[in-house]
């Protein structure tokens, strides 16, 4: 919860600025506003040899379930650089990108999800610090109900669906509540 | 520029934290992280009668320049419900959003650029605030060397493409410097 102003730590007021149609963080002393935007989480579905890479998290939230190597897109990298960045630093893995696969808004928490379709250059990996484990698992052995996110379970599906249907396509959608 | 706690107020360091890779603004008394990421633009190409629809802008930066409708993504909604806000607030026109179709990176600005294609559900519009004018320009009236961001060029050019083929594709790309 922003309290303080950023630039001058006076109590900042929440107000909606001229001009404006939504309230800010507007700061009662130098009058700098704090915007508040959603934030990317870029990541990767990495194949090898008919094979998907997921990592079991070492962090909350949902920690000890399973997800796909994806993480917050930093300041100064592009979608595609943050996801092979994150499958990286969480699965010890380099990955090459082929395409854009799903683009997913959680309006309710402010996250847009991007995972991109691409390989894993060679089958090596090792956990991260965020990773209990990393793995390379068949579709048939895909833990459904130990997935971490409501979006990797979507982004998998759609992904398995489209690859037994020999043609990727590019999903958007969103989740509610 | 981060100098203070936006939680209490304090002075913030610009160090990195234990069990992170970058720099970050933290809280000298409190210890909050104050982190900074890429924002979502979102837009929208839309289409009525052949025409598309442009903004000529009445903010800066790029004042007088025109753009498509598109403006940062706001908490509490999907990136298509973005695009549709946006040209609702710029261009007072309402659309109908067929699927997305750019996506463009621009790492040196911390910005993602994405520009659904769509409809106008009736021709009737009207410049917005961040508006001096709106039309629906025919392709060759797009006025080429008057645009406000090389992203919009980049979509613009996309798209006449791939509405000359015959098919919409969906693009990703990063720009430069």
């Amino acid at each position: 919860m922003i309290e303080h102003c950023n630039r001058c730590g006076s109590k900042v007021d929440f107000v909606t600025p001229p001009g404006d149609s939504l309230p800010r963080h507007v700061c009662s002393a130098c009058g700098h506003i704090q915007y508040e935007n959603p934030r990317l989480v870029v990541g990767c579905v990495a194949e090898w040899d008919g094979r998907i890479l997921l990592c079991r998290r070492a962090i909350e939230p949902r920690y000890g379930y399973w997800t796909l190597p994806a993480g917050f897109m930093e300041n100064g990298e592009s979608t595609a650089q943050g996801a092979i960045r994150e499958t990286h630093e969480e699965a010890g893995a380099k990955v090459a990108i082929d395409a854009p696969f799903a683009l997913i808004s959680i309006p309710h928490i402010n996250q847009v999800h991007l995972f991109y379709r691409g390989r894993l250059e060679s089958p090596e990996y090792a956990a991260g610090d965020e990773s209990l484990a990393v793995a390379l698992v068949a579709p048939d052995e895909i833990p459904w109900g130990e997935l971490a996110f409501r979006s990797v379970t979507l982004c998998l599906e759609r992904y398995l669906d489209d690859r037994s249907a020999g043609q990727f396509e590019f999903h958007e959608t969103f989740l509610n509540p």
